[in-house]
């Protein structure tokens, strides 16, 4: 049994991952910390974990060192930076849920999380987690830097035409929408029932954090030096879990009209042909979070456009569990590949519907 | 006392118009009709109007045309085509909420609504009753369509820059984002509250029927002959009211540099300075449905997104009550200016908090 | 013009005077105060109320003094206690939104609240202000003891058997579900949007507050000195307004099984029969929040269940929408009779459907 | 691998079996059968099993009898009891969801199904399906008459007091709070998100169908001939899943007042002690339906409310999935029961939080 351990286990994607492991048949968890609830039991602080025996270790990065093989870390940024170093300076391998190793340019990460970065070195070190880019790496990987929710479900979406000549990557569009469990589980006004219950509200445009992630995914799958950029627009809906994410792109001007929906809709079936948990939706078949919440599965549709004969527009749909293969799952799917278990091992529950 | 019949008054337009007329100081109610349900009390139909003693009568035309002055109604597209014809060469005026008047073309009618349209001599008598674009006409107008609630409040969103040489009016993204009630009150399997909630769903991608609707209002604000065709994609929230549409559009090439988003906030509260239920949001607040549903506002605000210097991209964010703003509001306020009331008689309730 | 005050309104009860007193035709709001708040706008902290132009002032009650003829409080408890005291000795008149002076007997306001009660004299001065049962005195109050929410809900619904020998006054259960917004808007964890919704969840069993505040009234209504305990248990719903209670109490031995359900309804009808903002429902008509949500109605529904001939128990349905009957429409209401308006002035919105 | 087949699998009952039976790993199933949907793909309907490729066929009972060893019947009553029948006669094992084998009583079964029943001589074949109670039986039994939701909830909330002397059997009141999911996926306009979503409603007052099943099951406890009967108040929950009862007892004249919480909460925990899905929480916490929804745990707590000397009432408090542990799962604890499977096989997922 692998002895594995959850740095940062208060939050939802720390009560996700428990949920996860303690169902995951290769894997024992060893140790589990929370600051703010040291000393308190997990059966107490989740009401789903009521028979789960563990109690919360304050995080004594030292002590907690011998006790696992591999750490998942929740923590916030910053603070896993140092923790992350420490692990793997002590040949651990880590999956860090954090953003603080996400960004392969030390100066983007500065800008956007205001924040020093203290180990830069590192940041070659460091896999990006999404297994449907990055499989072989993953395999060999000591630090993950698991994905962010949004990015998740943003670049699943793009990757199979990125780089593609019958698109305008520089004209890419990327409308959210998000559960509110994505907000965590600290109390703040804007995420009580009261206020985000029938409501939709855009927030941080231009200006989400989760961006240049994305922009640095992408312009990576272009194969060039070309760095894009794109706008990216998150809203919060009243439902736990889930995004949506509805995507644009301009087809080219010049090989944009060559181009038929069903050899964008091949593409996409060719890509992600062999992946588990990504489903490419047959033709006008529309993804919804009903299908995918509860499991790891990212279901993708895709329509064009062509009204506009001089913008013809692609429209991509993506859905994902923001806790599962969105942050959680995915964790998992990274320790699968890792380890060398089978990939789908502890993942595999359905939706539950409705 | 204005006499008033609001015909097809069994759906949610018909009972948000019988909730706001039923409270107007200068109107009286004398005739509802429903075909399913003739014969049957508004109150029992409605439980919040328990104490309306109103009955629904069967859609006799005839029998009809003489018991009110002004006519709202809520009928399917293609009966109200009729029901609209008659009444107007009955001398009657006509607040038409169906899509049968809308559009302006015959032929675009026909295509996208699958329907002949048998008086295409009255679309040029009617008007497109969004007042904050057609005040004057409205005063005078025997017809007035009524605008859907998707359109409603992506033209709002757009009024005030179509035309401006600033924006490249060929490249407009309209994603919205709306409450399950747009869907009506007849029973449907998608819009069941086990389906539909905890979920968000894209449907008609590239087929919704507001897009030419959307497209007509934009092109005749530009003022040339110039016909624009926008993206549209709508989406279904669990909630039970609103709309946030979230429109993009990009900056044009040459002039597009030299504008700043504070300018663009300048036109935009200029453009509805006067407007007594369109406001413009402060710098970087955000529109959201629970400042708007249940009131007769559309809130909006405006965002410039400057990253990629290529792709300037403004984006607007417009939020509506969609049954009132979207439409009964809208009705109301339409009949308020044709009879020369107060433009906010019956419409001054402001949203419930939270 | 009244001039009013609203002391603690940056909390819910508070947002919704504000809403309601903003539309009221006999009523100026000259202040309202908030500790957190102090300096910052309504508009900002209220979405619903962009358009208002108060300022948050600081809780300085010697200042506030002159500013207004009558005083609404939306204090803690506690804090209320001082205000209350020092305003009617100022020779104003107050509704107090607290739980500060509802309960007649000190002790066990003292036992409840685990506070003391500093000026138990103006206990009786203070007048509980359900205008169903004390009208006439709430006329000539100068303090309002504003009810409970789960207690308005309770007392409409059992007051018209109250003291008839058909029930057992003895049996009685109260089975409350609320919406959220009743839990107020200070950030608190159990009441985040991710932990309420989907859920149901009763709380504080046996213990919640407002339980002697309804045997009080209850055993008023008996007219003996007899004093009644009942069973009270509150539950989370997932929403944001409104309360549904279920009242279940038996017959009593003798007189119970001559007693029919046409009887008890009629009973209802009487007694409610002149209220404007008690609706008694028809034979098998089922009270729902959605026919009340946003009204100040109180929706009432009678039941009887023969099944059982030694357990006869009569079941009455109550539902009110928390924030305004069961809060700041009745004290709009009390307003109205303390100041001779009409006594549905500025409360007659009807619930928006849906 | 045993063959299964499930008839009537186009509701969310059936929708679940599926979900649970597709990943249960001594099953293979091998007909799924619906009238309206014959023909139509398992994928096509749920958008959670996408990747199923079963197929509906029309219920053709005597084709069907040879494709599965074990059959599970989500049919509506009526049909139910002729397909129960056929089977049982072909040598079959049936676990029937329906309600027309729950009934001992022909009798009791005609008046509150208004349904002759035809097959009265299987009654006494019938084993009720709650392996809490008969899973003896259970073990041998060859039709299964699978509990209906809300009597699952309240049977096991009160089976550990039924026969104690301390309370008093004849008062027992059952307040039930049910997700909208228990009212099944055919559409149906009070179930249609904008009627029941913000919104709480009783139904069914004194005459829902489940009421003389919890009363036969409750009055088999007792072990002696005595008949109780109930007082039932099933009420509409805004939310997907989930079923809260909230079950009020009163503690007997006599043996009451020497009985104390901490010996009810030990002998519900001895009672429940080797019970693989029922959890009897600590004292004073409460059950929720966040903890329960989508695993197959039924969480109990009791309170027990002192303050009335003359009615001291016993509250118990009982949470389920109503398609897991009232409908489903169950049904699939009862198959592993019957094969000799281990118990819990299939049923380990833990509640997703949130």
């Amino acid at each position: 049994m692998l002895k594995v351990a959850i740095l940062g286990a208060s939050g939802y994607a720390g009560a996700e991952l428990l949920r996860l492991l303690a169902q995951h048949p290769q894997v024992k968890i060893t140790a589990v910390t929370s600051e703010r609830s040291a000393g308190k039991s997990v059966a107490g602080m989740f009401p789903n974990l009521r028979d789960c025996n563990l109690i919360f270790e304050p995080l004594k990065i030292k002590n907690l060192r011998n006790k696992a093989d591999l750490f998942f870390l929740c923590l916030p940024h910053k603070t896993s930076q140092e923790a992350v170093a420490f692990l793997y300076k002590s040949g651990k391998r880590v999956i860090d849920l954090s953003a603080d190793y996400r960004l392969k340019d030390k100066k983007i990460y500065e800008k956007w999380y205001e924040n020093r970065h203290m180990f830069p070195s590192l940041l070659k070190e460091t896999v990006y987690g999404l297994p449907e880019l990055y499989r072989e790496k993953i395999k060999r990987a000591s630090i993950i830097a698991n994905p962010g929710c949004y990015p998740a479900s943003a670049i699943l979406g793009l990757a199979p035409v990125m780089g593609k000549s019958f698109i305008d990557s520089g004209t890419i569009i990327i409308d959210s929408k998000s559960g509110i469990s994505g907000a965590g589980r600290n109390p703040s006004q804007p995420f009580m029932f009261s206020e985000a219950n029938e409501s939709v509200k855009a927030y941080a445009v231009t200006t989400h954090r989760h961006t240049p992630e994305i922009e640095q995914e992408l312009s990576r799958l272009l194969r060039t030096k070309k760095k894009i950029k794109i706008v990216f627009t998150p809203h919060l809906i009243p439902m736990d879990r889930g995004i949506v994410s509805t995507i644009y792109v301009r087809l080219s001007a010049k090989r944009g009209e060559k181009i038929n929906l069903s050899e964008i809709q091949k593409i996409y079936q060719d890509f992600y042909q062999k992946e588990p948990f990504v489903r490419v939706l047959g033709n006008g078949v529309y993804p919804t979070i009903k299908a995918v919440k509860g499991s790891n599965y990212c279901d993708i549709s895709v329509f064009l456009d062509k009204r506009n004969p001089k913008t013809l527009t692609l429209i991509i749909l993506s859905a994902l569990d923001n806790l599962l293969k969105g942050a959680s799952g995915q964790a998992v799917q990274n320790m699968n590949i890792m380890c060398g278990f089978d990939e789908t091992s502890g993942l595999t529950a359905l939706s539950a519907f409705p």
